[in-house]
């Protein structure tokens, strides 16, 4: 792994576990095991690296599962989202979401960084509400409720379990919102 | 105001717009226009101060007025979480909710804050349980979902709905949460 690679995953895990201000240069450069010069040699700013940062957590989503063909829009979405909770469980649910922690952190902060996380919420949202309305035009999800709606609710709801677990380091808040939401809000209509 | 309160209500503002790790002792103390020295007269860390952050924040939740006899379940708990939106407003969104930021922000530096940020989730947690119960004794609610599920998916999709509104310095993630839990999730069961 090349230096600049060693800094920036560093520096995904640490922000991701540790926020944004509770993880310094210093902390990085340790964590990263690379003398601390070179960090500059590569990122210009610690708020740089977490940008790097938020593009790595985003790329790994899987967006592009929520558009897959093969089975029900539903089943589509209650598997991406299972799927984020069994990579959550891979720390234990420590680090919660990178996008849920940033958004409660750094809008002090980062302009910059509310504006790449808030891009990322948007286009998960997006993603969501595409494979929503499909799951309308099938007749799987009443049309109660604008697609766009659903899908804005269940980015917050989600988010907010994910960081509820990081709290008990446990995935129980997630169950119970994902149960929640697939035997109710997302449940086939009656007939 | 004694120097005492100025301190505190002046990290309670802090913390809350800014997170733990983005406020210091030293921001502290100006906006709250004490000598520095005076600091740890009344707080022995930053940690206890915080500690007196969430007593006092949660101490607003208004908990009590979800168990008032006159309105009907769900139109209370309705009232009570717009009251909650209404707050936030007062300061645009911008700070969200003390204790979401904490519990997406602390874990991993505060044993002592996480335990105390959880205890408060949870007593607001089962006071929604208890609400919904009532509600779903007098069949306002539908049984499909267990009252406490029902309180624990709330309580995250509140929450998870505050950080965003945080982020975007606006209601509208909020509203989105709200109308599609009074629209569905809590909606009148079809007789």
């Amino acid at each position: 792994m090349t230096t600049k690679e060693r800094i920036a995953e560093a520096g995904l895990r640490l922000f991701h576990e540790r926020g944004y201000n509770g993880t310094s240069v210093q902390d990085i450069v340790v964590a990263a095991g690379v003398p601390k010069g070179s960090f500059y040699n590569h990122f210009s700013s610690k708020e740089t690296l977490c940008l790097d940062a938020v593009e790595r957590f985003s790329g790994n989503l899987a967006l592009e599962n929520l558009a897959g063909p093969t089975v029900s829009p539903v089943a589509r979405i209650e598997e991406h989202l299972r799927h984020r909770v069994a990579l959550a469980g891979r720390s234990d649910f420590a680090r919660g979401c990178l996008l849920a922690n940033l958004a409660a952190e750094i809008p002090a902060h980062s302009p910059v960084l509310s504006e790449a996380v808030h891009g990322h919420l948007q286009r998960w949202q997006a993603a969501l509400a595409e494979t929503l309305r499909e799951a309308q035009d099938a007749g799987e999800v009443a049309r109660t409720v604008p697609a766009e709606a659903l899908a804005d609710y269940l980015v917050s709801g989600f988010e907010g379990a994910m960081s509820r677990a990081k709290l008990v380091r446990d995935r129980q808040p997630l169950d119970a919102f994902l149960d929640v939401t697939f035997d109710t809000v997302l449940a086939r209509p009656a007939a």
